[in-house]
């Protein structure tokens, strides 16, 4: 292979420009979640605007236009998954999107956004969907408006789960998720005759040893604490990056509640392998993100989960955790604690669910995101549609929206497609997990030994090292050999049930 | 007064998106500073050029000096001191700066920088001056070439002074080190036949009790530690903002030196409260900055000497302190710890030094970069020269360059003018806190209520709010209705030492 043409240095710098500005984007929003003070509210949000504006204009520069233009032969000349064939590739979609949104839509989904926090946050102290109906209504139509902008033939959600799952379409993901309803809902409903004691997590755990416990538990598992990485407190814990060298994880500890800081903390972390993942090549180099948001959950929903909630994780970690917290673990077994972080029990709050009934939360929300989009249901008849859904799937019914239709943010921001990567991230966790036991056939037994380097070695050999220079559904047939399938998800969560579970 | 004409609102506008980059530089700066794990370094040294490069850019923008064109009968109609005359006035300086730095000089600061920090932390792991040279020699040619550039019918050390103090030459600069100087030696050799007993503030001072009582102190003084501004640790004590209503301090804790953490504290919050009064219409205005280096040094050496070390200010803190250190404390009278805290001793390293010897670590410094400018001294000999100079004024030599000559980062980026601003601040803050005095006769006395509102009010009133709507020495005039000198602060060092020193 030649040595790229001056066109494609010249691309890659004015790319490497623009994923620094993002970065700093990314140190802007991390500050503002765990240290700023609230006086300084205000300017951040109008420095953050600067700047997303700014990279927008970088991003629609005509420059990048032509120079894509410019290096179409050469595209043509390289393998499809060499790095360089692929930067054009992705640059190129990205620079497409950024065009075909046009200034005045970008303008006013900020301002939608904006108005739609502070009508949430108000119908959450009124406890009141109606005071935040107009804002979401608002939302949903200048989301849709930007599908259409974006694919003018296509059908808007298509275009809106295409942009977070590059490949994905409606129909698919409807398709996965009634195959888990159908298995799911009687799956619950078989655990619900049976009684699971979690109440050794819902003592008291101060607060400082609960945090060095989940720093203990994340830089075992493999991120990296020292010099690639930390982790802060927020109110919503999350991951960010600003380098694949400097990943941002926080939590935050609940001290009547085991599970909020230490799973938090695992899920984070997972991302964070992720982010961590993304190096060499992929330094400054607009591929060196996660695949998409459903890839990017697989991370996470794996260290929590399939690593965090398995046995064999806490035939090793139990022990630091009887050192730590001798009283509170006095008289539980392992074996005890194991069966208590695996406890299904059907509750309001997704973030709080657990591993099973998780997936409804997520299916009742793209179940209404559908019903609106193809014009069944209207924004207004959202809260009933909600209530009568978890009163269906979950049997409980919420008694105010701050425990129902309020309790996320995500559609304050936006409407559509906001919530299946969560899903989609479950079912090719284990795909994953599947594919690196055929090549680790130990890999749970090394778990005992708190050994979790053959797994992260192969998610970055196999996943993180891409970037998004494959699509998901590509991502996973080169890492797994197969075509995404929900077969290995539901075989899990059997499996797993039956053995927490006498069933 | 006529509503101002769109291209003022235009001018406003490309400036406040200057001021916002500038801010996200300070976040990226400070959190470099404070939390970043190290591998993160790299790619922020990047991301902090590509926001330079951008800003730079921006600031030279051809639009703003058309702009600034058509602004000049506009500018002409309006009275001096008004907020838009200001505005225009203080953009044509930065513009015309900006301007006459050619890109490729710009380049060139940076690399010397870069290269400087690395031969300088060399250096110093050496312990060999030689090391250092180099870079120093290189970073000297560049900081001269930018002089040159800015003014090439000005003395080069000239034009550096006047960027950081604007309106002072070197020649008043160096008449007011000499009045200085020739008080401060017989000064600094009567005390040296005295003993004080400081030994109170070398014991042992637990981490986290002394990070309780500097923040309780800084809040004491009036900076806003609950909405507007917070307080974290980092190798060196430095002050950011990212806006009036977000202004960051840090500072570090040495458990054996009760002195390091408290007056750093003291110190940043001093500054802190500069950042803090730049309200109204200083925000997201290039008018939003201390008016210079020696303006704002004068407002954190104020705080830190001026209140935090008065008798008064301990009748104050030193109960809350014997609180906290009862043992450390016990025994010793507030008088006791008055004159332990104002202890003046002669020591190598100036960011440890004394309220009197502070002064004579920056005029040598000063004298040095002079020596070398007007030719008289070659770089090669400023080892020597730095030692034969503590012995003169001060009576101690440094046994190795490390306590020496290497001990500040300033020369490892840039050469010239790098200090002066220290000593101003020190004048500058006694001739304010006269003029306040003599609007609250009182004022001592309000520090023994713990009452420090009415100086810091003084303060907002006539030094933070304005910005850097005037030049120094034009600030200094308004607010105490004097010419700056050297006799109030020459006046009060005699009558502190006095105090403290039986002489």
């Amino acid at each position: 292979m030649s040595s790229p043409p001056q066109q494609y240095c010249r691309l890659t710098e004015l790319l490497g420009e623009i994923v620094d500005l993002n970065n700093l984007a990314a140190i802007a929003y991390w500050d503002r979640q765990t240290y700023m003070p609230s006086g300084g509210a205000s300017a951040r949000k109008q420095q953050l605007t600067t700047l997303s504006s700014l990279t927008h204009k970088k991003m629609t520069d005509p420059t990048i236009g032509e120079l894509l233009e410019q290096l179409t032969d050469y595209e043509d000349s390289l393998p499809y998954d060499s790095h360089e064939a692929a930067t054009i590739r992705v640059a190129r979609r990205d620079y497409r999107q950024a065009k075909r949104i046009p200034p005045e839509l970008v303008a006013q989904r900020s301002e939608a956004s904006a108005e739609g926090l502070q009508a949430w946050l108000q119908a959450r102290e009124e406890a009141d969907f109606s005071v935040f109906l107009p804002a979401l209504r608002r939302n949903y139509d200048v989301t849709r408006r930007i599908a259409q902008a974006l694919k003018p033939d296509w059908d808007p959600l298509d275009t809106l789960i295409d942009r977070r799952e590059p490949g994905f379409t409606a129909s698919e993901v409807g398709d996965i998720f009634s195959q888990l309803k159908e298995e799911l809902l009687p799956l619950i409903d078989a655990v619900s005759q049976q009684a699971v004691d979690d109440s050794v997590l819902h003592q008291h755990y101060p607060e400082q040893l609960q945090w060095e416990n989940t720093l203990d538990a994340v830089s075992s598992i493999g991120f990296d604490l020292e010099q690639r990485g930390r982790q802060d407190r927020s109110v919503h814990p999350f991951t960010t990056s600003f380098s694949p060298d400097d990943v941002r994880i926080t939590t935050r500890v609940r001290e009547n509640d085991f599970s909020a800081a230490f799973f938090a903390s695992l899920h984070e972390a997972g991302h964070g392998t992720y982010e961590q993942g993304l190096t060499d090549e992929l330094c400054r180099s607009i591929l060196g993100q996660g695949a998409s948001g459903g890839m990017h959950e697989s991370q996470s929903r794996l260290w929590e989960n399939l690593v965090g909630r398995s046995r064999q994780f806490w035939h090793f970690f139990y022990p630091r955790l009887q050192k730590r917290f001798s009283s509170q673990t006095d008289g539980v077994s392992v074996e005890d604690f194991y069966r208590a972080v695996n406890r299904v029990q059907p509750s309001l709050i997704r973030v709080e669910a657990d591993e099973v009934t998780y997936n409804l939360h997520i299916i009742i929300r793209f179940e209404l995101e559908n019903a609106v989009y193809s014009g069944e249901l209207s924004p207004a008849d959202l809260e009933a549609a909600w209530n009568d859904k978890y009163s269906d799937y979950l049997g409980i019914t919420p008694s105010d929206p701050v425990q129902g239709i309020l309790q996320d943010i995500h559609w304050s921001g936006g409407f559509g497609a906001s919530f299946v990567s969560y899903t989609l991230g479950n079912v090719i966790s284990v795909q994953l997990f599947e594919a690196a036991q055929r090549e680790y056939p130990d890999l749970l037994q090394q778990f005992e030994r708190g050994d979790f380097c053959s797994l992260l070695k192969w998610m970055q050999t196999n996943v993180h090292a891409h970037g998004r220079k494959f699509k998901p559904k590509e991502l996973i047939r080169r890492a797994t050999g197969q075509d995404l399938s929900t077969v290995p998800y539901l075989n899990y969560i059997r499996s797993k049930i039956s053995d927490v579970y006498d069933l």
